[in-house]
């Protein structure tokens, strides 16, 4: 298998933020790697979005491709050793190691030309509706962006300040009557206030609530998801598949996102211990671009709740992929991750 | 798709006795059901062995097929969705769901031109040596099989009869010097006489204890666990996906079997649960062909021990699939489940 890589600069149209201290999106600027991996003629492709949350960055992703060689071997199928291997050397790297799971799926896809949903035994026609989220803006900005996301099903929306009311009053106020509207606190709420928080939210008729309080607070977080009567998604809390067996009696589900958990192989174990823990199942992203968003949009027939809406807030995306229609992101019906130029 | 499906009498080479009442093999005949499933041109396989100790028979296996039409769809590469609909219908005939699973399977495989371990991301040419197993038997007969199986690296003894320890004695004077010796009571033995009774047998230098006690008694397994310092693996206690889960803390491993969780989808859902929850994992069989053992063994290279010798059995196996060197029982290298006519 012959290994590439390179870095590339995509633009959001808007600047993203949210309520966890360094993790907006600087400017409009994004900055990702694009893995290639070729075998026998065929280019396997994947997206390393990594993030300094979790100790990664461009240069944390290129030092680590830079020594897998020797651990990927020659034989593209055998997915499940190459992912254990590369998650026994880079555990916390996992960014990368999900660049990588995707570049095999996408070969493995392409050279028996079917879609990477296919060859997990899903339907890729039948996926639940994403979520299209607004950041923390300004009310106007607000206001601009729920209009804009009038096609959707469900708002997301990301609180965490103290004008979350005054947030979600403009959304529902911009938002066609049915829209659901999920928030996301990104651990914004201390464990002591976020009971209160979320009260005060309730008028707003929410769907669920998105990590409300840092990670590792498991007393905590039980004590909010059996107060608010609201489901409690997990998503800082809820990297590995090991993370889903401690919140299991505790969450009401988990949010797995392919640059935590290491690729398509992990999610697919976080999916099925979920299922099997009683947790539901959510899929989310990064602020990345169609190849990453295809690449988890193959598991989307699996999840109870959807926000792929990465790649959409993108104004200069490069690839095509997973495809859009009446507020479904769905994973295409073609070879592989299915990623086109746009 | 169209099924098909046909009764089938194979014998074993020798009367087979465990220690669980009602469980032996009738005299050395053994009637197991052949699915087919025909769609666009392929035919995939599977088998079905049903078991009266999970209220399970031919007649249930027949009357199952009969409704499972509607069930199946019109595209073989769904088996996630069609396995679940399977199960929320005949949850407790999982020996009929596993013959689905194994033809679709073998389906995919067959339409793909890759064996079904490759389309699983494994190495099929990385697998643990098999057991070979001795049943209950006469000394004489015992001594006999034992050296029948010099091939194999692993002997597997039926016990919980008052005769253990001459039965293991036998075996260690007939069995090759470092010979690995396990051992199955399938259920033989009570809750309160099972640590006596492992330890009387400790002299024999046994690599594990199979299902000591009859299902459901965790406090007891428990205490065995804790107390023989012996890897203790369940068998009858460890049928389904949701068993997995409260075995997790209380033995050392699990026996998976598709006859018993429903097939190869329900099985890699236990073999995952199993490693994160910090359980090993044993793959079996029941006394089946080489269709069942093709179906199981593609999963192989994810097992800690392995016992897949059921049609190693017998005298009449009308198919065949399943390589077998140096003790190693492997899934062919064949597309599907890589199955032919003996």
């Amino acid at each position: 298998m012959k290994l590439n890589w390179h870095r590339l600069t995509v633009h959001t149209k808007y600047p993203f933020t949210i309520a966890r201290p360094g993790a907006s999106v600087d400017g409009t600027a994004v900055n990702r790697i694009i893995v290639e991996l070729e075998h026998d003629g065929i280019v396997g492709r994947g997206e390393a979005a990594p993030s300094p949350f979790y100790n990664q960055s461009l240069d944390t992703v290129e030092a680590t491709l830079r020594q897998v060689g020797p651990l990927l071997g020659d034989d593209p199928y055998q997915i499940g050793p190459i992912v254990d291997r590369l998650l026994a050397r880079f555990d916390d790297q996992r960014a990368t190691v999900a660049a990588l799971d995707e570049a095999l799926h996408d070969w493995v896809g392409q050279r028996l030309g079917v879609p990477v949903w296919r060859l997990l035994g899903l339907n890729g026609t039948d996926c639940p509706p994403t979520s299209m989220t607004v950041g923390i803006a300004e009310l106007d900005l607000i206001a601009r962006k729920t209009r804009e996301a009038a096609g959707f099903h469900i708002i997301k929306v990301k609180v965490g300040t103290p004008n979350d009311e005054a947030v979600l009053a403009t959304v529902r106020e911009n938002a066609p009557a049915g829209c659901k509207v999920r928030v996301d606190a990104n651990c914004g709420w201390s464990a002591d206030e976020a009971v209160d928080r979320i009260q005060a939210l309730r008028p707003f008729d929410l769907e669920m609530i998105e990590q409300p309080i840092p990670p590792h607070q498991y007393d905590a977080l039980r004590r909010i998801t059996q107060t608010v009567g609201l489901p409690i998604i997990t998503d800082e809390d809820s990297c590995r598949p090991a993370d889903v067996v401690k919140l299991a009696g505790i969450v009401t589900g988990i949010n797995i996102k392919l640059s935590k958990c290491g690729g398509i192989r992990q999610a697919f174990d976080m999916i099925r211990l979920a299922r099997n823990l009683g947790l539901q199942v959510m899929l989310g992203c990064m602020v990345e671009t169609s190849v990453g968003i295809s690449a988890i949009a193959q598991l989307a027939p699996l999840a109870d709740y959807v926000d792929l809406d990465g790649h959409l807030l993108l104004a200069d995306d490069p690839f095509t992929g997973p495809t859009l229609q009446d507020g479904v992101v769905a994973p295409p019906d073609r070879p592989g991750l299915g990623i086109g130029r746009a």
